[in-house]
C-alpha cells in the first residue's frame, strides 16, 4: 500500500531505498507496504518495483505477496546481499529495528531514520482501511456492551477479561492488546493486568479493543459496581468533560498538543491525576502516528485515526479512563465509538 | 529470578550493571530479572539491588514488583539520570534493544552486548519454572486431542485455529504464538498463517501452543485427512523417524549441531526439503536459548527446555513436521507432550 508516496519521499531525502527488516515475526510496515507479514527483508527503491529477501523457511510465503523474492544465500551476510542489489544512502524505521540490524546495516549502507516519515504515511487511512477500523470499533462496543449487561455474573477481574476474549474470537477477530479489567484500586495503576481477584465495589476500568481483519479498535468503559456517591458522579463527569473538551477543541486546531492542552484544562485542579498523554493515531497496531500529548509536534490530518482518552487516577484509590475512537473527516473528528455515560451494575 | 548468577557474570565481565529497557510493552527479561511486566529500565547492578526506573503512568505498578523504583523526571533524558545512579561500562540484550535506546545508552555508557549470557541464565528452567512448562505442555496436548477427536466438525482452517483458540482461553491460557493450522499444500510454508479456506484431504501440520502462568508449550501434530497411501505413510514415518534419531542422539552428545545433523541423517536424501533448524528452547518465550541448527555453538545443558521438530516441505504439494517438547534431567531428554503416530481422520 501507498509504495508511490513511500518513493517520493525516498527521492525527496535522496535516499535510494527504504528497508525493513525482521528475521522473526514479521513487521508491520512490511506488511504494509509488501503485503507480507512473514520474517526476511522488505526493499523499497526509490524508483523500482520493492522486493523481498528471505531465507528458505519462508521463500514459498513470502511469494505469495505477489512481490519478487530472493532467496538469502546462507553463506552471505543479510546487507553484503543486499548491497547487490542497491546502493547508496537507505532509510529504516529505528524504533522497529533491533541494535544487530542497524549495526549490520551500518556496515554496508549510510543509514538514515524514517520513522516519522513512515508512520505518517501510514497514519491516514483508505477507505478500505477506514471500513476495516469501523467494524473493528462497531464489534468492540457490542462486544464491551453484552459485557456490561451481563456484569452481575462476573466473580474476578479474570472472569471479565475471560469474557471479553472468547467474544472476540469467537467473531473471527483477534485481541488489539491485552485486556485491561482494573477494579477499585487497582484502576489507579493505567496499564494494570487482570488477576484472579474479587471484583471490588467503585469504579472498574475495562479497556479493551479487538483486531479485525488486521486493524484495531481501542475502547475504555468505566463502569460502576454499586451505587455511585454524588462526589464520584461529579469526578466520572469531570473525566467525561475533559474528553468533550478535547473533542470540541478539534473544530479549532489540529494540533495535538493544543488538543491535549484543552483536555487538561477541563480537568482543572484534578489534572495533577492526569499522568499519561491524551491520545493515540491506531490502525494496523494500536498505538500509532499522531501522538496527543503536551509535547507532541504532530497535528491531526484527513483520515487519521486516533483515540482521545483521558484519566484520572488516585493511587491506591481509584482510576477513571474514557477512551473513544474518532477519525478526522473534512476537518471534523467523527465518532466511531459509543458515548455510554456512566453505567453503575 | 537468577539474580545472583547474573551479577556473577556482570563482575566476570567488569560490567557495573545489566539494563533493560522497555518504553512501552514490558521485555521478558524485567520480567525475569524485575518481576515487572510493566514500561520502564531495569538495572542491576554487579554489587547492588536490582531498581527500576519509570515514569508517572507506570509508577504505582511498577511499585508492585517489590524493587525500588525511581519516577524518571520528564525534563531528564533516561541515560542521562541513570548516570546518576551507576557508572562504568553496562551491559544489554542487543537484539531486545531497539535502536534508538541503544544509541541513547551509548551516549553515557560503554555498551557491551550480553544477549548469549542472559539468554543462558534464562534456559536452565529452576523446580518452579518447570511445574508451569509442564503444565503447559499437558494442557496443550489435551486441547489438540479434542480438536483431532472431533475434527469432522470443522469445515476451514479458520475453523480449527478458532477451536483451540476459544479452548486456550477457556481454560485460562493465553496461546504461546499464533495458530498454525495449514492444510494440504498450503503446510508447505512452516509459517503459514490459517485462512478462511476448506480443509483439504492430505497432511495437515497443526502447530499450536499455550501460555500457563507466563511459560509456554509448543506442539506440532501433522494428521492426515481421508485415508494416506502406503507412500504417504512412509513419508510420515521419516520424518517421525527423524525426531526419534535427534532424540536417540541426546544420549551421546549434547552438542545442538550434532542432535541436528543426527535428523538431518535419518530423513536421507529427503533432508533437502528440511528447511529449518531442529528446534528451540522455549519457556516465557516461545522461542529462547539454545539454537538446534547446523551452526549452533550451543550444548543442551541440565534443566534446559527445548523442542524437537523435524519436517520436509515439498513446494505446492505437502508439508509434515513433528514437534514435541522436552527437557534435560541428568543428561537424559524427557519428552513432555505426546507422541501420536499418524492418526487419520
Amino acid at each position: 500500500m501507498k509504495i508511490p508516496e513511500l518513493q517520493a519521499i525516498l527521492r525527496k531525502k535522496k535516499l535510494s531505498a527504504a528497508v525493513f527488516v525482521s528475521l522473526e515475526h514479521g513487521d508491520v510496515h512490511m506488511d504494509y507496504f509488501g503485503c507480507y507479514s512473514g520474517g526476511g527483508l522488505l526493499c523499497v527503491p526509490a524508483r523500482k518495483k520493492p522486493f523481498i529477501i528471505t531465507h528458505e523457511l519462508e521463500f514459498e510465503r513470502a511469494k505469495t505477496s505477489g512481490l519478487r523474492v530472493f532467496l538469502w544465500p546462507r553463506k552471505k551476510r543479510l546487507f553484503e546481499f543486499l548491497s547487490t542489489k542497491i546502493r547508496g544512502a537507505i532509510g529504516m524505521d529505528l524504533p522497529s529495528t533491533s541494535t544487530p540490524i542497524f549495526i549490520a546495516a551500518k556496515k554496508k549502507f549510510k543509514v538514515k531514520d524514517i520513522h516519522e516519515e513512515v508512520l505518517k504515511i501510514r497514519s491516514a487511512k483508505t477507505k478500505e482501511e477506514l471500513r476495516k477500523i469501523k467494524r473493528a470499533c462497531v464489534i468492540a462496543d457490542e462486544i464491551l456492551d453484552s459485557c456490561v449487561n451481563q456484569f452481575k455474573k462476573f466473580k474476578t477481574e479474570k472472569d471479565v477479561a475471560t469474557f471479553l476474549e472468547l467474544e472476540t474470537i469467537g467473531r473471527g477477530c483477534s485481541l488489539a492488546f491485552p485486556v485491561i479489567v482494573a477494579s477499585e484500586k487497582n484502576a489507579s495503576m493505567p496499564h494494570y493486568e487482570p488477576r484472579n481477584v474479587k471484583l471490588n465495589k467503585g469504579f472498574c476500568v475495562l479497556d479493551f479493543g479487538v483486531k479485525f481483519d488486521g486493524y484495531c479498535s481501542d475502547i475504555t468503559r468505566t463502569i460502576y459496581l454499586g451505587k455511585p456517591s454524588p462526589k464520584e458522579i461529579a469526578l466520572y463527569k469531570l473525566v467525561q468533560g475533559a474528553q468533550d473538551a478535547a473533542f470540541l477543541e478539534i473544530s479549532k486546531t489540529k494540533s495535538c498538543k493544543k488538543i491535549h492542552l484543552a483536555a487538561c484544562k477541563a480537568l482543572g485542579k484534578e489534572n495533577r491525576y492526569f499522568i499519561h498523554s491524551l491520545g493515540h493515531g491506531f490502525g494496523l497496531e494500536v498505538h500509532e502516528y499522531p501522538g496527543l500529548s503536551s509535547l507532541s509536534p504532530h497535528k491531526i490530518e484527513e483520515g487519521m485515526t486516533f483515540t482521545i482518552e483521558p484519566g484520572i487516577y488516585l493511587p491506591k484509590k481509584l482510576g477513571i479512563r474514557i477512551e473513544a475512537d474518532y477519525v478526522l473527516l473534512k476537518g471534523e473528528a467523527v465518532r466511531l465509538t459509543k458515548q455510554t455515560g456512566l453505567i453503575s451494575v
